[in-house]
């Protein structure tokens, strides 16, 4: 019956191309960064301002665009996990329409956090059917993370990001001195990213963080080796995004601690942090690995180790077996029909696994409660 | 100071790619079309079905998938203008979440007219940011324009497609069949689309419609010189719209009759299919060109005999120079700050202008009120 068809091939090549580029004194007005994408003459933008990084940072901006001559509207978002909502996607687009812009020469600018940014994202990818956007991360999660790449979205019907995009950003501008104003935890939220990539692939980088981790932590990443940290983990992090930008290769080492830290976000949205989810799963995930005998007794302790020397508390109290299960099973309809789990195979390398067991999930949070309590026992 | 900054580009080569099939006898369990992308063994699909098809064909479509073993979820939509909202958009999504689908393999078919394919276009595109889909255009404006590109939208805020993404099918496929029931206004609404691709780009395929227009139309183009002329509509949009899917270039022919047809849409969505207000657009265009002297009077006489002699009544009442004004004005943003309003150039050929007036357009309705009193005193 096939030769009841007639079929035309339609085909496009298409380039996609962004710059990260880091910089610092992003607001000073001889700084162009800002103004490298689009129209600078005559022009508007749209810019769209974490409300704490307004608090710091809003009559600076407004100078600085006042100072170009471009007319700028500038609202604010909150920020948070519990504002990735469709509601904020529907009025950020409706402020956006009521300030006409030129479609394709005066970019969006997102400065914000990683929710800010992935929402901001999924605005401009969708509005007139993508127009530019330019993201300034001003979270380490943003920064090491959330905004060096081109997944949009908003959650939905319970299901994180289940609403959204791959939309490359014309910029992303990385300026470290946003982090002297972060609260702790957030720092240690961008840091939970860069021990899963440090696991998973850069035993270089998980040595960094155990030698200088908690003096970088100590100096909101201002110092040297703060400084090499977060830039080595940008270059990983791009290493593994770019060839593989729109996930058409579903097994993804960056999707490590990101399997049972699906159902802990959704479930947690007020207890846990992004990063916090992510380094529960990490720790999870480690256990699982040593009873395959995929990382050994000491690796397994250098992490916990690293954890603890960081001064983060693992909410094991949120883990239950069963819930976890059920992320894995969501994740594996995301990832096709494959659990494709990224598991340590040693420290700084990486196996797919496809089939991980309820048990072995369920011995895993044991292990883990007992850690925990055996740790609190002999503090 | 450029200077101080450091960049890395990210490049990401993609090749989009689809298929446009015609084929018959679609829900023909033997005919394998509907199954060629996608698992066909334990397997799912949402379907989506325009709530008029599946009063004829619910029955064959549920047979269909059940006679190759795939559990199909099918929900109707109501199809219409009036429904191409954020409220359907999102509706559609709840159900797609309350039935898991795999991520990559399991494509989402959408069959139906325009808005249909449009609304269930931007939901795929956004789900999970983005699994794949079929679409299945079973009216003719589906057939010649919405089905075979990649354009996906909802209207938003009084704006048309104000919301929606470029978002390649797997398959487009074409079954004429569909046509048969098809009522003449919608028909029409079809037509209307391609009298506006041969006046802008093809004079042959004017000359055919001109010869067989009518005949045509009375046999629901299941007729041999039917079948020819949307073939060669069909050929001349993939000529226009494959390269340039994402409209990289905003000057685009196809756009013709789309540029005071935005604003009559928005305003008289009860009153005016998508089509109607082409036409409506493509007729004042025309006495636009005409005082340019970039078609003949004679030129112009075609255009408007050959509208008469499919039966087609201009709605010119509708028609007010300050709207239409602005509209152009909504169209210039939306093609980053020029009119490149398209323009025929005699019958078949094209020009881009970006300097239309409201006067030339006041003139143009006053000529086109006069010609329709002329007309219907004359009868």
């Amino acid at each position: 019956m096939i030769n009841n068809m007639t079929t035309r091939k339609v085909v496009c090549q298409q380039t996609i191309e962004y710059d990260v580029i880091t910089t610092h004194d992003l607001f000073d007005p001889c700084n162009p960064a800002l103004l490298l994408a689009g129209r600078a003459k005559d022009a508007r933008r749209f810019v769209v301002v974490d409300a704490n990084v307004a608090g710091y940072f809003l009559p600076a901006i407004q100078a600085y665009f006042d100072y170009h001559g471009i007319e700028a509207r500038i609202v604010t978002f909150p920020g948070g996990e519990e504002n990735k909502t469709i509601e904020y996607y529907l009025e950020l687009s409706r402020e956006l329409d009521a300030f006409p812009i030129h479609r394709r020469d005066e970019p969006i600018i997102a400065i914000g956090g990683g929710v800010l940014t992935d929402v901001v994202g999924f605005v401009a990818s969708s509005y007139r059917r993508g127009v530019p956007h330019i993201k300034v991360p001003t979270t380490l999660m943003g920064y090491v993370d959330a905004s060096i790449g081109i997944k949009t979205g908003i959650n939905f019907n319970n299901g994180k990001n289940r609403l959204g995009s791959f939309a490359a950003p014309q910029k992303v501008l990385l300026d470290k001195s946003f982090l002297k104003t972060l609260p702790r935890r957030h720092l240690l939220n961008g840091v939970c990213e860069i021990i899963k990539l440090a696991v998973i692939k850069d035993a270089e980088l998980f040595g960094w963080l155990e030698q200088d981790g908690l003096r970088s932590l100590d100096a909101h990443f201002q110092n040297e080796e703060g400084g090499r940290i977060i830039n080595r983990a940008i270059t990983g992090m791009l290493e593994e995004l770019e060839p593989n930008l729109f996930e058409e290769d579903l097994a993804r080492r960056v999707d490590f601690g990101h399997t049972f830290s699906y159902g802990l976000e959704t479930r947690y949205e007020r207890e846990l942090l992004h990063g916090e989810a992510v380094l529960l799963d990490v720790a999870l995930s480690m256990l699982v690995a040593r009873s395959r005998r995929l990382v050994s007794d000491e690796e397994t302790t250098r992490l916990f180790g690293l954890i603890d020397s960081l001064g983060i508390k693992l909410k094991t109290n949120l883990l239950h077996p069963n819930q976890l299960w059920h992320s894995l099973v969501e994740r594996t309809y995301h990832r096709n029909g494959f659990q494709r789990t990224p598991m340590p195979d040693g420290i700084g390398n990486c196996v797919f696994l496809n089939d991980v067991n309820a048990g072995e999930i369920e011995t895993a949070v044991k292990k883990l409660e007992e850690w925990m309590i055996l740790k609190y026992e002999n503090v």
